[in-house]
């Protein structure tokens, strides 16, 4: 399958080396690594083993790199102006488009553009880093959920996840992608916004009994906005937030990527991962007193003294 | 009248100032400033003019003061566990106890150990930092209300309110001494926790709408905490949010002494600013949860990484 990845962070990188050694033929689209990816090709730094893609097909432009089967999308939600620009040179009658960016919200822009029937959504839980220019670090997990951003099952969806297996990559499809964007906020919403906030990692905030209480109250605001949102199965509070903190408490000082973009300096994807699952909760009726405090806190932070 | 200043910070030095100025005997326990003090005198650069007092008596332990008719408590709350030892030796039988502390549980940890007919408690709206040792800066403000901890009315209270007023600090009795304390904390729980914990000050903060309206709604949860401790006449919510957002407008950058702490690595009055009031609201069936939070994040903050 030719793939075209579009946004070459740790995350577009890590999945489409994982693909590409697979046997796919992958496309990235660069900007920082390019020099580097073209001198030296691309090292992974995994977990899970390491390993080095000595040619790498990476590019300045959209536009080189042409039509493609699949656009795998991992740009940050803060760049999603230029999404649609970015996408459309790749575009053929029938090719997929997966967003497998943070948040919500960024189906809906695919769609507006390109028509609902072209567009799948994912959920990765990846802890990776970028490091230097060619290098990826994979500190752990990496399977993904998609589905259809129509909703419902698909062979389409089926294949990818396949796809996504004999890559090595744990890949699951799913009926209900909403459901799952809603999960995956169960874990970003507290976590990465308090690391950010706090600039402490997983490990120091679950070691302070108050603060992992307050992350579980911040689960459970979100998990009742998800429920509110016609979901074909509820999600189970207890049961899942629970699951959601055991899952953070294998994580040996994880620095979520918020974290290390506000350290750096960075604008943080306040966007996707919190205002509009605020702006999704109450239209459903849900207010998130919590989630909407830490998304002032951290939005107030992105302002220059 | 012979007044000892137990806790000579910028409030208590400040006060104590003004006082002495006025011809009141007024004698301070100092630490850091003994040196300078006893050479120097003490500086007051003040909003309302600033003077010098050439002669102050100042002393290291509160042996050498003796007893006093009043003693002033400016120390900060968490230096609370030497309260009792520093005051002790300071009272005779008809001896009053005013402290001036923040937040809630000083007036009992005072009664317990001294009986409840001898404390009286203040709030004071004052705008102050330390500088140089030997010097405070009296930024703004300065108003004291004042009352018995036994509640009510008294002689006594009117009469210290009057000391006050002839040394220049405008000063009240109020006969409902909680809901002083409860309407104090409506300024400090938002903006003390909110500038220290973003370590920005009260004007940057009110020019970012959302947290100018996370101000306000942290302090509509403290009013219905304090309407809920049987207080005389129960505070407007509505009506006090607004008129201490439109004071906290007149303050030009004001840094409120928590963010200080903070940005000196000091720890910070959560016990009597946080942690007593969340208590004292949750055994009336008051939950205040944006607060609960507030007190969470400055908490984690106290942990080292």
């Amino acid at each position: 399958m030719r793939i075209g990845i579009i946004g070459s962070g740790a995350l577009g990188l890590y999945y489409g080396a994982m693909l590409q050694r697979s046997g796919q033929d992958v496309h990235f689209l660069l900007r920082r690594d390019y020099q580097t990816i073209q001198k030296k090709g691309l090292q992974i730094y995994s977990c899970n083993g390491d390993f080095h893609l000595p040619q790498v097909a990476g590019y300045q432009t959209p536009q080189e790199i042409g039509t493609v089967d699949l656009v795998i999308v991992g740009l940050k939600t803060i760049s999603n102006h230029h999404l649609i620009e970015l996408v459309s040179p790749l575009l053929d009658t029938n090719t997929a488009i997966l967003t497998l960016q943070n948040g919500l919200g960024n189906e809906e822009l695919l769609a507006e553009a390109f028509g609902a029937e072209c567009v799948l959504g994912g959920v990765a839980f990846l802890c990776s880093n970028r490091g230097e220019p060619g290098i990826v670090h994979h500190l752990g997990e990496g399977r993904i959920r998609l589905g259809e951003f129509s909703d419902g099952s698909s062979q389409r969806s089926n294949n990818l996840a396949d796809m996504f297996q004999a890559a090595g990559v744990p890949c699951t499809a799913v009926s209900d992608l909403r459901r799952a964007r809603w999960e995956k906020l169960v874990w970003n919403i507290p976590f990465n916004g308090l690391c950010a906030l706090l600039e402490r990692d997983v490990t120091d905030l679950l070691n302070h009994p108050e603060s992992k209480e307050l992350a579980r109250n911040l689960m459970l605001e979100v998990i009742a906005g998800a429920n509110a949102q016609s979901l074909k199965e509820p999600i189970n509070g207890q049961e899942f937030s629970q699951q959601m903190i055991a899952f953070t408490e294998n994580m040996d000082h994880y620095r979520p990527s918020m974290m290390i973009d506000r350290a750096a300096g960075l604008p943080l994807e306040l966007r996707a991962i919190y205002a509009v699952p605020l702006q999704q909760a109450k239209a459903a009726g849900i207010s998130m007193p919590r989630v909407a405090m830490l998304n002032t806190l951290l939005d107030f932070g992105e302002t220059k003294p």
